[in-house]
């Protein structure tokens, strides 16, 4: 569901009209069932909204109708006004979500974008999804937030902090990490066997040789050595403005960017609409669109279906390949 | 000239041998003759290459041979190995170039790379180009690099420092600065009547009101009102990555950003070799190609003079709009 006063609930109901599209997979919404048929007819789209009581149900309406696991809401939405009353709901749609991923029902969970103000006035302790889901999941390690477009997939190594704290926060064993989750993911949900992963300095000219900033020969370049030490094919520090030209992005499979907007520039200036986050590092598949809530345009009918559609395909390309390494191993 | 050692000389050639090409100007290189003839026999190029003594005589012969101001070399260069003794003659073509701009036999200065080691060596005491130019000039402002491929222009506001000095420099007073110059240059040099200026912020999502960075808040919203307040048509500040987006980019003219990358990593990740760098704030015309003296494939034939001849283009028609802002003055 995501958010509700947010424009999830249009592009789930613009991604079901594109249902018959080769790449886009069978889906259920876990969202209250009344709210997106009163929004369906709010827009004009016709889209029958079917409450089913499983995923399989779902499976079996999916052509015919959007299946909706019902969760009824506290309030009916406004757009463009997030509602703390309906916080409880849109964490109980990511818990249930993970419930059925978990308990093998269904194959991957996707995200409509949440608004962190509402959930946190609701007591909701993590930064982000991101975090929620890896706290679920109960993994231990760090989540890894993955962007991906077609030709560009970008790991930024610090994320929500300010540009200053994300310097500050770099560190030769967070690289590491980040590499080693990145690598694994990539073999493991892609189906690259030899990942390539591009190691971003952070200074202009990865620092030129330490006259532009140190930190490429203190921390980025001993992060690259352990990488390769453990059989990750790894490179870098590289000069930050020249590793994202389409020739440059033939030679890797991933960039390790040091700071937020080193990684998310290129992406959205690339990937348009097209640009799909994925949580690396959990044990079942999990994307989501790469747009937030969009208050300012919710309800209108015009957000854009596409980062959702693409988040959709790219979570059933995940599981395809996880299957097969599963099978394989 | 630019460094003999680099691709200068292969683009040059290059770059003639693409004369007719509508949006190409005559143009005069100022180097070694001798040195010019041997690379074009090396590489296979057919340029018949002129020494002439001046600039008037360089566009007559121009259809015909590429004219050269002769500045012979101390020693022949070797590609990809910079040579000490030529350091004097590659600052001679950049003081020669000044000189005839400057008493109005040449329209504009189109600069090839330079590599700073050598120079340094030599004792030239400028980070580089645009610094020199500064000097030469006699300006007493600082000179403002802008770097422009089709689609997008972008002034970095701070430039060859690492990150963390980029942050330590920002101030209110500089982004004004760095404002007033661009929304100058793109009126008299650019023909923009009502210059759009987006202004981006430091940290992610511009700092989510302080909860990221209080940069935003403290140093560049501050620039944008004072800005604004001697009517400059300024906004931001506005989040980094999704400001260079297609849809985004209609919307300015130039983006005035924080640090280095910021502005190089969409300026390259668009404009592939597309790219000119733009000096804005001289009294005269000047670019040069965006990339470096590239040691590395020097003498092997295969460097791209697509970024010389955007240079050579851009110039042109910077020139034409600049008399246009004279002649209505």
């Amino acid at each position: 569901m995501g958010d509700p006063a947010g424009i999830g609930g249009e592009i789930t109901l613009k991604a079901w009209i594109r249902r018959k599209d080769a790449a886009v997979p069978a889906f259920l919404a876990i969202d209250d069932p009344d709210r997106l048929a009163s929004l369906a007819k709010t827009m004009g789209l016709d889209v029958p909204v079917r409450p089913v009581a499983d995923p399989a149900e779902a499976m079996a309406v999916f052509a015919d109708a959007l299946p909706v696991l019902p969760l009824p809401l506290a309030v009916p939405p406004v757009p463009g006004r997030p509602e703390p009353a309906n916080a409880p709901m849109i964490r109980a749609s990511i818990e249930t979500a993970v419930r059925l991923v978990r308990a093998g029902r269904a194959a991957a969970v996707v995200t409509n974008p949440i608004h962190k103000g509402v959930l946190y006035q609701a007591g909701f302790p993590f930064p982000g999804h991101t975090e929620f889901l890896a706290d679920l999941a109960g993994t231990g390690t760090p989540p890894v937030m993955m962007l991906a477009c077609p030709g560009l997939r970008v790991v930024p190594v610090t994320i929500h902090v300010s540009l200053r704290d994300a310097i500050a926060a770099l560190s030769t064993g967070l690289i590491v990490e980040m590499g080693r989750i990145t690598a694994e993911g990539l073999r493991r949900d892609f189906g690259i066997g030899r990942p390539r992963l591009a190691v971003a300095g952070l200074n202009p000219h990865a620092g030129e040789g330490g006259g532009m900033g140190r930190e490429e020969i203190e921390i980025v370049r001993p992060a690259v050595d352990v990488l390769l030490a453990e059989g990750i094919e790894a490179f870098g520090p590289l000069p930050p403005d020249t590793m994202f030209t389409p020739e440059a992005r033939a030679g890797y499979d991933a960039a390790l960017c040091m700071y937020h907007d080193q990684a998310l520039i290129p992406l959205k200036t690339i990937g348009f609409d097209k640009g799909v986050n994925i949580t690396l590092g959990l044990p079942f598949v999990r994307t989501s669109p790469d747009h937030g809530t969009a208050f300012d345009i919710a309800g209108r009918g015009v957000a854009s279906e596409s980062s959702l559609l693409a988040a959709l395909a790219t979570a059933a390309e995940m599981v395809v390949a996880r299957d097969k390494a599963g099978a394989a191993a």
